[in-house]
């Protein structure tokens, strides 16, 4: 088989509503416009002063030492598990973790490093299944070095953790020595949705990063953050993984402009989740999970189609959606109105009622 | 913490009971003859007769076309997933399998391979278990290389996978495009207890290998089967892992006279552990799990101690037994007759009697 | 020791004639405006326009099957031994090469991969040396899998290899069973310089890149280009280091710009390189190696002051030069002018008579 | 091709000088009777008390705080890089050392380690050679970590380390930063040919290892030392790669006993090989390197023949050699007595004369 991309269907209809992924976002011309006016130097060198105060904002913002700018959420992923542990090393994280899952086993073809995963309802674990998991350090048993947790829960259906929970858990881990880490791709959904400042949040990681190709909208670009002495290690493994850049100041302030502009604005993605799982669960045999922010996963086969036959239709419908584990994932985004949720519960309709 | 293993306490009593490990077997007499009188060479430069031997001998009995001496069975497992997988590749195996629990990850730190641990009763699973793991390909998913199963399992009770269910799950491994590969080692302790002739039972498995210094009773060494061209590959992981050897052939004369005199013997080791879990169970409070073979495991809290308590306690008994995953192993050998047996009852009687 | 990059030092004048890197481009109004206007879409979904565009164009200007769009050039070499090579696998390279020198080890830490340096003058070897370097395969010699170029030679001087040798080179790998790799950095200032096509220069290698962000003057952006096999793996790399990109077509325009207006003009950074050598060479006991392309190397000592002296001192007069392997290298590129060359030579002058 | 061994060629006549390497010496009967009568107990879990005699024995010999048993001296060195680097490592060691030619690349493949191969006369090297290696540290230069002394120095053709410079190479690595590590396969000859205690030797390594399969005629193992902390990561990767054992004291039996029997008589392989190269020196065009221990190298071209065809005719007289590099290589051990010399020399002078 072929894993290059494929490229779109010319004799598909056009997309008129797109809930693929929050990673489908393009950039607005206000963002191409920062981009555009953006001040440079060459990265790696340390010359480029939008990416500094990408940084230094980001830093600020998570309440940490400091912070790397790195091309995309996988190399943040990758990047942070290098730095936390060695080859043979464990890590504890939920079955459904993007590290586990979507990332072509990169931790261990890269780092060496193995996965624990935990069971727990929509995509988190409690405190018990963290005991549950730790081992007494010997020979045999694989060192446990990092515990992980995934904010919001993607596959878990966007799920936000209960911070008394997330708190504990990570509390746990630091008790049993393991270093923590959050793949914070859709942090700022998080904080959006519960109301908690995005430093308090993330106060039990000892690493974090945010995306901004996703809700916030950029092209290219996440940021990791931690302690200054875990960027210094994270920054050879940039350097070794390819994500040192030249003139990152032209991505990095689309970053910049996304912090400005696209973070309030995220309520909004919110309630057209609500909307369009509301108009989902009217829908006869349809079981809609309740989303906490702008991921709603679905499974219509009582409808009498299944994931992948449902978002076949709905793209003849001009609607795109995605299919993750057995089932439908529509995700809202800045390139998504309301009025879009009204169209793509009519096409749903109508696709069931086809069915 | 330190790894190096703790040198016996003098201050214990002397163990007259020996049911910590079928690992503790030492070699007798006749054996230490047959290895002192073995036609010798440089093994690595093809010149050990006795070595080869043993690999023809070996190949033969499990119905492969080549086989390998290797100093250990851990060896056995990592040469096997070496050649099997390349990193990042994704590795099905019970959850409680060795290669998952006592190999201090050298999977992931020497191959960089991934586990997908399946669930299923006693070390074993069914071939919905695998079913539920697989994945189509893709560039995210981790790619699927590998099923392993262990035989018996040792976890899991020393439990003798039921053959149907075994042939089931390694040939919807091959459907799915996966190699298979068996942990033998204690596959004679199977074959003993089933009837079923080595070869015929290991059909499925694209290598597979058995330990020489459990029940076998040699004091080191495994063999590792497969096709010639998988041996070949072996022999570059066996170099590279340092464990060629030069005057191999007194090691292998060891196995050559287990496979002799000390096969038909192992249904005396089951009988022994039928008699030692009838005797525990007849403790008020021990839950005792029904052995296949030659592994006892109980769970003594009902009787008021904990595992590592009852360890302790009768260790000063002088009956040795072991502690794995919150249970007492008790695990009978060449090293323990009918008569100790009953002496380690008696020591358990006393212990629970003064819990 | 911290890896963090440093900050500008803001006590130091203003730089006025920067021959740092050609990686010291920024993008001009033109590009920029070429990036905002630039249609995208998800590029590792497979729905940007652009960046398939560019991919496109690149294979056919590589003449090969099939190429793919990477965040930097240290990526595309890392991608690509990790697709030619597995673990334990051997590359001959030149003892100079980037990919030995200058990547923190990445082969080797993310891949296992193992170097054999190679001799020759300025960073070029012959058919002898190679030669010398081939051994028949065995248990006990690291396998040997790939032989690497780097065109044109960095560390060797900026050097185009003799096409005639470069195609006996590279027809020996093959004949010895090896992949070929070109790290083709500053490929087009080699096309330029020896007036020879692209694919011609490339045909004996498998794969080869460019990067935009030298002499192009892009931003950010390599192309990898090879067979459609292995651009298909090189896909699974991309996504595990975390190389797939959101709407990269917004730096996939600036690379098609740099195709269409940034090539021709690499000739006048080569009558820039050359005409600050000859002015160098008329300093007192300074030796300057004569340039082949961009890249002007020369060793300042006889002239009474070390590599680091000199660039410190020219760093004071407002011009940057970077100290490589013991020697001065001065960059030209598209950011300099030929009357700053002049103004660098004067800054030189003032500082050869003052040391 | 395959990497089995190739069985012996029953068409050749029988060995009747076996100079093909020291690791052909069979245990002798009274060391097998050493072996037979062994203490032994299962070693992984700390009950050999033969093995934990052995490995004080050498701590104390070698003036290390512990040691550690091995099945081979190439899991000693893999085991100590394992210990000593990190992935992306560099490692300083001669161009000929065995950890570079002769171990498949294991120390790339197993742990992602990098070689920087120093140049120098007969596999040594200087302080020069160490400090022209040496770079500062950076984001792009690999990391160096470990310097490595072969003793003696194989493919250099035996030779032993001036002390002088040994301690000067050594400290000069300490002074950079850098761990020391000595492969130590034929330390004991070094010993014996110097006067020099092994302690005394090796007071500048961090860490070394002694082989008991060659002049030393055990069948099976090797044993490292360093600190206790070393030892104690070390028993980590022995577990990992399959290095623990069970009744290993019936090998380390073996190993005491060439502890207290063959060590001085290596004197007598050296004056063996000393007579033989004499011997070789007076056949017309053989060119000889003078043996500083059991080691003779020399290149028969001269005399018409290439190596590999100088080999072939001595097996045809049914005496072993082997050819290394080009050379051919005859090695002197305790199965070869000075009347076989002289065979030795009978055969070459009746091949060349053939020639």
């Amino acid at each position: 088989m072929s894993y290059i991309p494929v490229r779109p269907d010319p004799s598909l209809p056009p997309v008129t509503v797109n809930l693929y992924s929050d990673t489908q976002t393009r950039p607005t011309p206000a963002m191409l416009d920062a981009m555009k006016s953006a001040e440079t130097g060459d990265e790696q060198h340390g010359d480029d002063p939008t990416v500094w105060a990408l940084c230094d904002r980001m830093a600020a913002l998570l309440g940490k030492e400091a912070a790397v700018f790195l091309p995309s959420g996988t190399m943040c992923n990758v990047v942070a598990l290098l730095v936390h542990c060695r080859p043979g090393d464990e890590v504890l994280a939920h079955r459904l973790a993007h590290i586990i899952t979507s990332e072509h086993g990169n931790h261990a073809a890269l780092g060496g490093i193995m996965m624990n995963p935990l069971d727990g309802e929509r995509g988190l674990f409690d405190v018990a299944a963290v005991e549950a998991a730790l081992r007494p350090r010997s020979r045999y048993a694989p060192p446990q070095k990092l515990l992980e947790v995934e904010q919001t829960a993607n596959l878990g259906g966007g799920v936000v953790w209960p911070q008394a929970q997330l708190d504990a858990v990570l509390a746990r881990g630091h008790e049993a020595g393991l270093a923590t880490h959050m793949d914070g791709a859709r942090l700022m959904n998080a904080v959006v949705a519960a109301g908690i400042p995005a430093a308090e949040m993330v106060a039990g990681c000892d690493s974090v990063w945010v995306d901004f190709t996703k809700g916030l909208g950029a092209p290219l670009g996440a940021v990791l953050a931690g302690s200054t002495e875990f960027i210094s290690e994270a920054w050879r493994w940039k350097q070794r993984l390819g994500g040192s850049m030249r003139q990152g100041g032209v991505s990095a302030a689309a970053c910049l402009y996304a912090l400005d502009h696209n973070i309030d604005r995220l309520a909004g993605d919110h309630t057209n989740a609500r909307t369009l799982a509301r108009g989902l669960a009217q829908l006869e045999g349809m079981k809609v999970e309740q989303p906490d922010t702008n991921l709603v996963f679905f499974d219509p086969r009582g409808a009498g189609l299944t994931a992948e036959a449902f978002a076949t239709a709905m793209r003849q419908q001009g609607v795109m959606v995605s299919t993750l584990a057995g089932r439908v994932r529509a995700c809202t985004h800045l390139d998504v109105s309301a009025a879009q949720i009204e169209l793509a519960l009519t096409a749903a309709r109508a696709v069931v009622a086809a069915a």
